[in-house]
């Protein structure tokens, strides 16, 4: 089916802007609720039906993809999940001849680019209006219009936040309708970290994991893939190297690597592979004993060989096939280089070339960097390659705060890119950090200059894995990942300002039980050390 | 497809029996490990592959199944996870003329009944058969032979246990072929209680907790739907009893219910209702306040009104429609009795029947007893009952046992057919109670008589709901409720003797893993806590 494309923004222009605070002061009766908060919005005091058997009309040029029907399909079994047999109710209108009259009989998807393309900057802003159908309605009772694919996903996303199963009616109602929504979001980055290393997570739970990020609209998943204690994935240039995964059952085919990034971008979510060199690789050693500077002393890799970066190189060019995205992480964070100073070949080799071991780990971070780049990939690094050599980084590098507060401040000045993960605030394995101070954290806090601020191309995020494995990872990201989220989707001033435990911990609570419904096990938001169980009985909605 | 059907039975009289101290001397390349250990089985020293287009083909009375078809389709997807597009793999076998030969090519599964009835005592027993297919054979290459669905779909979890994904050839195989299974569970009642007054738990979350007893052959959950803190299911006939719900979201509609019952018969699951009276009733008030004995004195239920009683028939006639297990839970446990001693109009009505506040407990019991056996239902009560007043219990009682260590044998010393489920081992809130004495707990113990042992139809493991919500409530249950499935399915024999740290602890340990694979955040085996996260980095397999 193909809808006449409309001019939906200049209807937009006359749409009055609430804020957030308006949203707030709602109480249980004019919900719903939404997380992230959209850029700008309005709303009324309509409740409208909606049609269990809602047809999707597409248009434009990208509105017959895949992606977007699939989406639907997805997102139709969520709002519909106490509206049992969907397909059966379409029957069902068929043969009663429509006897019950919805408001809402078809979502309207417009898509004008065809390119299914993702990477960082996508457009993924959308317009999402739901109103009655009348004689002056010249659109659909509810359409969402974006130029991208992953667009109408964050609309789709928004939609369904909007719909509301009604115990009385037993129907899906929206409230407060009409609704004009204009959105997009603030960052271009917006990741969460997963460390597959130190605990392996199965191909399902990783896509558990995928899927919970598109109901808070993140969208890089930052896989750590491999780091000192295991080497979960396949590399067929250098098949012994997932020799160093746990056990045989404890890892990732090339196979299993595409079909998440598949997965992923179904979802609008990119996935940035990390690669940590030359730290944090004892587990390559297991393959390649050559890698290590000795048999007693197993890192950082062996800087003196070529072997070392043709290993690199070979393991690059895999996972080049693996993953599309333009980021490639290369770590470098946490370098000790005693291995090094007390090897004898490698000590030999650093006088020989008169270098430190300071200036070793520059020559190996660079040289890995050329390697990435050979291979069209703009390198990310951790933020102590920038703090130890941070001229001589390649000018494309994007810099990874999670140490320093004003690191990103320092990388921009000099015209790096950079992504804000402090671990003060936003590194999820510190179960004492709550959910206002994620909340409060604002990556370009000290950073003025308009152009400086572009370069603070996000945040992230990061699930480091010591002690969260599959039994306890969701609940360790969730509710708290969705704090960040907001911050990193909505305006500014939207969560800066008012008092937030009236202008987001209701909506948060909210946002949690949705998680809970979808049947992601989300943690009590009110905890004060993250994941701990409920102290006794009570509501989702007071927890 | 069909398949003539084959004396299985006279086959398996030849086979060898070996037991599970055998197989705890297995090490990583003997796999698999079987969870729980079937009746009697034997296996050899081959390795076969099997065909990821692998075809179902079935015969007896009940081989047509909707219940096996879709039991198939759903283990198809779990062998062959990593075996991306088995669809189109089958495509690919025919495009490539068979090119690849695989040992296993075909189930076959035989069902001779074709009654789909699910109750209590149900044939749950099956033969599994793997082995080459060669001239001699005369059956097919894995061929499952039972006489109910039910029995299929053990046969079904078993044989998926069977496969092992080899990352070296990237294919499914089986090892230590050819098998020869003949399996029956111990127990014919093994279930599991949740609680969804403590905390509201969702229906997506109720199926998973479904699915995941089903790899485990669980085989009732056990549903304490109300309790003094909510009452979230809708009731027709008292439709303001779910006013009592924490909030108008946290509810479950007939629809909902019924969904539940559904997905649970699809996989060889009773629902057990429970409705707990005439404590645990508080929340019923929040609709009804007449059922209080005054508004400040809230439990138990006013006894000596009709009303109570009506509304009591009016929820079992309403419950009668969704839940068809012959079995209904009308609770009776830790009744006080203060609130009818302290309230005027009851007080008076004790006087006038000359009761004890101890009589009007047992008038309550036993009318509602009168009301579910009226609607044809059998009881089931918390053992409290039987020990105030059990020679007044209708005979037809189910004793479940909770608080003393030797009530089941005390219950069916009196006739009455009994389910162990002791606090000190069985309730998985209690934290501390580490797995190995969840395994080492014997429902049989300290009675001796065949006659007596008879009556005790099974045990269950009890989820209580205080500190246990959507976000915790997975990794609580297990791998310690996988301890009790083992000891209420195997032969006692089997899980009694021996050392059980090499018996049970590594199958334990793989068995969680093999949840874990398949989306259940068991928690690690050796947690001295229950859902504690894991110490630190490492294996699944060793932690």
């Amino acid at each position: 089916m193909a809808l006449n494309l409309l001019p939906l923004h200049t209807l937009l222009i006359f749409v009055s802007i609430i804020n957030s605070a308006l949203l707030s002061s709602a109480d249980q009766d004019s919900h719903p609720y939404i997380w992230p908060l959209p850029a700008e919005f309005s709303s009324g005091e309509e409740t409208l039906s909606v049609d269990p058997g809602v047809s999707l009309i597409v248009a434009g040029d990208g509105g017959g993809s895949p992606i977007v029907r699939a989406a639907f399909e997805r997102y139709m079994g969520m709002i519909f999940k106490h509206t049992y047999g969907r397909a059966s109710s379409l029957l069902a209108r068929i043969r009663f001849l429509r006897m019950v009259e919805y408001d809402i009989t078809s979502l309207n998807i417009i898509v004008h680019s065809e390119s299914e393309e993702l990477q960082l900057g996508v457009d993924e802003s959308y317009t999402l209006m739901v109103s009655k159908r009348n004689e002056q309605s010249i659109v659909g009772a509810a359409t969402i219009e974006a130029s991208t694919v992953y667009g109408a996903l964050r609309g789709l996303e928004t939609f369904s936040q909007l719909c509301a199963f009604d115990y009385s009616t037993k129907s899906v109602q929206i409230y407060k309708a009409p609704w004009f929504i204009q959105d997009k979001p603030r960052f271009a980055y917006r990741g969460l970290l997963i460390d597959t290393s130190r605990h392996f997570l199965p191909v399902d739970v990783i896509k558990q994991i995928v899927e919970s990020m598109s109901f808070a609209k993140l969208n890089v998943l930052h896989w750590h893939i491999v780091d000192e204690q295991s080497f979960p994935l396949e590399t067929p240039t250098y098949p012994n190297l997932w020799k160093g995964a746990y056990s045989r059952w404890e890892r990732y085919t090339v196979e299993d690597a595409s079909e998440i990034v598949r997965f992923a971008k179904m979802r609008g979510i990119n996935v940035m592979a990390e690669v940590d060199v030359p730290g944090h690789a004892e587990s390559w050693g297991v393959g390649y004993p050559d890698l290590w500077p000795s048999l007693s002393c197993r890192e950082p890799l062996d800087v003196t060989k070529n072997f070392t970066f043709d290993v690199i190189s070979g393991i690059l060019a895999d996972m080049r096939k693996i993953f599309p995205f333009e980021l490639f992480h290369l770590g470098g964070d946490e370098v000790n280089t005693d291995c090094w100073k007390n090897t004898t070949h490698i000590k030999e080799w650093l006088q020989g070339r008169n270098f430190t071991t300071k200036d070793a780990y520059k020559y190996f971070v660079l040289r890995a960097q050329q390697i990435a780049i050979s291979k069209n990939w703009t390198p990310v690094n951790w933020e102590e390659t920038f703090s130890s050599f941070g001229k001589y980084l390649d000018p494309r590098t994007v810099v990874q705060n999670w140490l320093v507060s004003d690191i990103c401040q320092k990388a921009v000045a000099k015209g790096f890119r950079c992504i804000y993960s402090n671990q003060g605030y936003w590194y999820l394995d510190h179960l004492d950090v709550q959910w206002d101070k994620v909340y409060k954290t604002e990556p370009l806090n000290g950073i003025k200059h308009p152009s400086h601020q572009k370069l603070v191309i996000g945040g992230e995020v990061c699930m480091w894995g010591e002690t969260a494995d599959t039994s306890v990872v969701l609940q360790t990201i969730w509710p708290r990942a969705a704090a960040a989220a907001e911050r990193m989707w909505s305006s500014r001033e939207a969560v800066s300002k008012g008092n937030i435990t009236l202008t987001a911990l209701p909506r948060l609570h909210y946002f949690r039980c949705l998680l809970n419904n979808r049947g992601v096990p989300a943690a009590p938001v009110d905890n004060w050390y993250a994941r701990r169980p409920p102290k006794g009985p009570g509501s989702c909605y007071a927890q």
